[in-house]
């Protein structure tokens, strides 16, 4: 078989999880599961497919020195700084063209760096089967979730028609990608068993990649073919100067809604993309009052309460469903349902021109 | 007139303003209420009548330092220890034999070192006026707050006959001390306007006291001569020797409430016991959503919170009428209604044997 080639996506900057995260110190780069951190586990979950000569991380310039003392294992090369935020298109060619180059018939295995997976053996087991389907039909095979509840944060995939002699059993084709739906829709979604969540995960040859960004993305292969034309020496500096003219557009957008033939692998791999602090209850285990928590916490009286300390103790007295973060210099109390508002702080921070504090 | 000498009793050590408050830390050395710490509020307060070297403080040996380092100009001496807690008539007592063996006809003002006042002025006020009336009687003033609520965390004061041609207005006989009523009793005594709130706060000659004590604790007025029966250079190690012997009673219970004669001088002075997180209302200008705070807070949809930070920001969002406090080492979130509690925080980390943090 082809060899696997991971892809560590990990430009994320959000802010949902302040003030853990900060522009400098994003999700990615937390332990919000317990030790490791997100980008620990997402290498972990791919270590039994790759080595890490073959395992690339592309990461915010920003980022980088952080991303390769959390993964000391990889070469300095494999992490590929990006001097500008270019949204995942840009992220993922920039990884094709890497790999192509060395590798072209190398299988890429893109994957976001910030979700967190409760059964990583039955998700590898699904990319090794999906490798073995992608590599024989040699298309851009996705990884589609089955919907556990109509959600209407994510993107989902309908799907076509079996795929026949398949190794991954359910394989079938894409026959569309659909933007975020509105409640209804989504309830209908679940409820036809032919949908599944985007999950951002890609299987595709490098070369392929190539081809696709060339095809569906001209400004974003001539770019990066300016760069790579350029003698090993000279490319770092290169493609900082280049980025930032890179179109800004996502992977799924800019090109896998534009491919054909797409082939969907569903996966039931108690997955969560840990969208919020509230989303910390798919990841950790609760205590008998349903508290969950990261560090030290003392509850009296209190119950569904997430909290996450990066030193010091938490306290609480008679208190429900609320979430609380302490880092050393910041403290966020708020309602699990009001999670997503956590952004209001930080716009607020900025307006303040406060910059220490996000 | 004689001199007035006033006596801060700062021998608390309570636990309800975990986790700024600790053993080592208690309240009356905290900045509750804004820049100055209580015992400095308190110290301020008297100020304007009596200088530095006619002021004293009682305190635990523990707290010495931190008295001294918060009250510089006071001269070493005359803060206090106290090698154990002893409740208030030791403290009372050890300040009235200091003062009287110096100036036996000097005034004491006896007050806790951990209230607040809106109205300092008027206070002085009250207290020059009372001085001068317990002068002209010779007997014990005590401050009676004019209660704005049936308050059952306090004891109570009736009150009996006018004094006649006093220079305080309101002056009036104290009928009887009255222990923590019942919430229906409570009722009573502010609905007949004859009860005023003991403020622990009493005007006494020094020779008086001491013929007090020798009266009504007979053990306390031993113990004590024995120790200034010693020259000065051996008073505080026989001083130290002989606290821990001592009866530990209130100064109400054990001497004022036997005392016959006292006299009530009625205040309304917007006073404070700041009893817990949630009486900082009292004592705090609010914002227009009620919220009020000490330190650096950000509320985003919040309203009537009490936040208290030493270091670093407290940020909320969506949350209502919490207590929420955050210390280089905890953070405390409560609802206000639960800030009585915070104390069963604290017993639940002494039975962990988490010392540090208490």
């Amino acid at each position: 078989m082809r060899h696997l080639w991971p892809v560590i996506m990990a430009g994320g900057s959000g802010t949902r999880f302040w003030p853990a995260s900060r522009a400098r110190w994003p999700k990615q780069l937390l332990a919000l599961s317990g030790e490791r951190t997100l980008l620990q586990e997402t290498r972990a979950r791919v270590a039994p497919l790759a080595p890490p000569e073959r395992t690339l991380v592309v990461t915010h310039a920003d980022h980088a020195k952080a991303v390769r003392s959390q993964l000391p294992e990889l070469p300095r090369g494999n992490v590929l700084p990006e001097a500008v935020a270019r949204n995942t298109a840009a992220c993922a060619a920039l990884a094709a063209y890497t790999v192509a180059e060395q590798d072209p018939d190398g299988l890429l295995l893109l994957l976001p760096s910030d979700h967190e997976m409760q059964d990583p053996e039955s998700w590898r087991g699904i990319i090794l089967k999906g490798a073995a389907d992608a590599q024989a039909l040699d298309t851009v095979l996705t990884l589609g979730l089955v919907p556990t509840r109509p959600e209407i944060g994510y993107g989902y995939i309908k799907t076509g028609p079996l795929v026949k002699n398949a190794r991954t059993p359910g394989l079938r084709k894409v026959a569309e990608f659909v933007e975020k739906p509105v409640l209804e829709r989504a309830k209908r979604f679940v409820a036809s068993g032919r949908y599944l969540w985007n999950s951002g995960v890609f299987l595709v040859r490098a070369g392929h990649l190539v081809e696709l960004v060339r095809e569906h993305l001209t400004d974003l292969a001539r770019g990066l073919e300016g760069v790579f034309a350029k003698r090993a020496s000279r490319r770092a500096a290169e493609l900082a100067r280049v980025y930032p003219t890179l179109p800004a557009v996502s992977l799924d957008v800019g090109i896998m809604e534009k491919a054909t033939g797409l082939i969907v692998a569903p996966a039931n791999v108690g997955w969560s993309d840990v969208g919020s602090w509230s989303a910390l209850h798919e990841v950790l285990p609760e205590d008998a009052a349903r508290n969950i928590g990261v560090g030290e916490a003392l509850h009296v009286d209190s119950s569904g309460c997430v909290t996450y300390s990066t030193d010091g103790l938490i306290a609480t007295v008679g208190v429900q469903d609320l979430v609380i973060v302490k880092t050393a210099d910041a403290v966020l109390v708020c309602p699990k349902d009001r999670a997503q508002d956590v952004r209001k702080i930080v716009e607020e921070l900025k307006k303040r021109g406060d910059h220490g504090l996000v």
